[in-house]
């Protein structure tokens, strides 16, 4: 299976806190404004099978998983969440935003976990095979976002609780992945206002609707 | 990650209802007898977490996973296992015997379901990376084999439920893994009584034991 590059998948990242929730509400309202089907979803999640493996993942209550055992669910649920909900939605001509997608996996589970990327390549290949045309990277300093997000007052999750290292990295291997696919990723600088990133992050996505 | 084999794991496999857990507690005593420390598990399960999995796996109520979903669901409770369970058994000098092993995928989504093996080997070498030294093969014709099963009186869960047909292709592709790696399989024919099946057994893992 090679990666397909769908025209009207487009995907949200960044670490916590950086407004990737927030933006997608913009980036739905852009498109329904303009009468186009918009099919908006999560990651991990998507299906009530991805969320029930959301859920193993997340809870930070039960036995921990090794990293492999992390990887693996999350691409789980991703080939769930492919097949049942983003493939459809694409093939009936709707547009699909999801807040996080494979991108996530090889900054947290690979450079956040150390996990090997040639790994995480040969499962994106074998049991996810598309990538969306456009992805936003909300970029903002780790101990800022992590301020934002403590702000959403829920119990931080089991990956939320990591240190603000694993976040470092987290960063990182976000940022290296944009680099190195310049044609598919923009980066917003994501401490600007809220107003300023859906502005940024609207401008993108017009590009590819009009453009 | 290359696969390293254990000399103290040994493997049950087989179809549905061809003995494996009877003859396991028949392995069991036969090394307790001799004053060793084993430990008994199974898969999909055999941690808390993994357990949670196979629950997600097996439930036949909810959205049914796509076969790469449930590959990939299998290998994460197997990740998770041979982590927290097998390895750490085996570094003490315990025997391990666990019903079920990694050749059920390669007979379940592999020969069943048609995933193919290069991908479930690529799996194995990286998030299982161990081999056990003895895998008994219990060999039942598929008819036979159900009849017995359904003897349990439990409901049959999501994978019990298919056809006759998905579990030739399961049973064919058993034994062809056994062909192919003569100095791991025994297969022993499990249409024999449970104490000829048992004595056969046992005498394959003496031969390790003493031998
Ligand atoms: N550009 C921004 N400036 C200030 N606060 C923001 C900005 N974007 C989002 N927030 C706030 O920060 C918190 C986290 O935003 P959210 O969209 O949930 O982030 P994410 O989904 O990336 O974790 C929310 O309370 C949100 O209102
Ligand atoms: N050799 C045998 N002959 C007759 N019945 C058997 C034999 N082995 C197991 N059984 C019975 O068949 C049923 C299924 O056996 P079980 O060990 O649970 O199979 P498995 O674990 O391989 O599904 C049980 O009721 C068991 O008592
Ligand atoms: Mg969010
Ligand atoms: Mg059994």
């Amino acid at each position: 299976m090679k990666l397909t590059s769908h025209p009207r998948f487009v995907t949200l990242e960044g670490g916590e806190g950086a407004g990737k929730s927030t933006t997608l509400a913009a980036l739905r309202d852009y498109l329904r404004a303009r009468d186009q089907e918009v099919v908006t979803t999560r990651e991990p999640g998507g299906t009530a099978l991805a969320e029930q493996i959301r859920a193993l993942l997340l809870d930070p209550h039960h036995e921990p998983p090794a990293p492999e055992t992390e990887l693996l669910l999350m691409f789980a649920a991703r080939a769930q969440h492919v097949r049942e909900v983003i493939l459809p939605a694409l093939e009936r001509g709707a547009w699909v935003i999801s807040d996080r997608f494979t991108d996530s996996s090889y900054a947290y589970q690979g450079g956040g976990r150390g996990l090997d990327a040639g790994f995480i390549e040969q499962l994106e290949q074998r049991v996810v095979g598309i990538q969306p045309a456009l992805t936003l990277l909300l970029d903002i300093g780790v101990v800022h976002g992590r301020e934002r997000a403590r702000g959403r007052d829920l119990p931080p999750d089991r990956i939320e609780r990591e240190r603000d290292e694993f976040f470092e990295r987290v960063r990182d291997a976000f940022l290296e992945r944009a680099a190195q696919e310049p044609g598919r990723f923009r980066v917003i600088d994501a401490t600007q206002s809220i107003a300023t990133v859906a502005t940024q992050a609207v401008a993108c996505l017009a590009e590819r609707v009009e453009g």
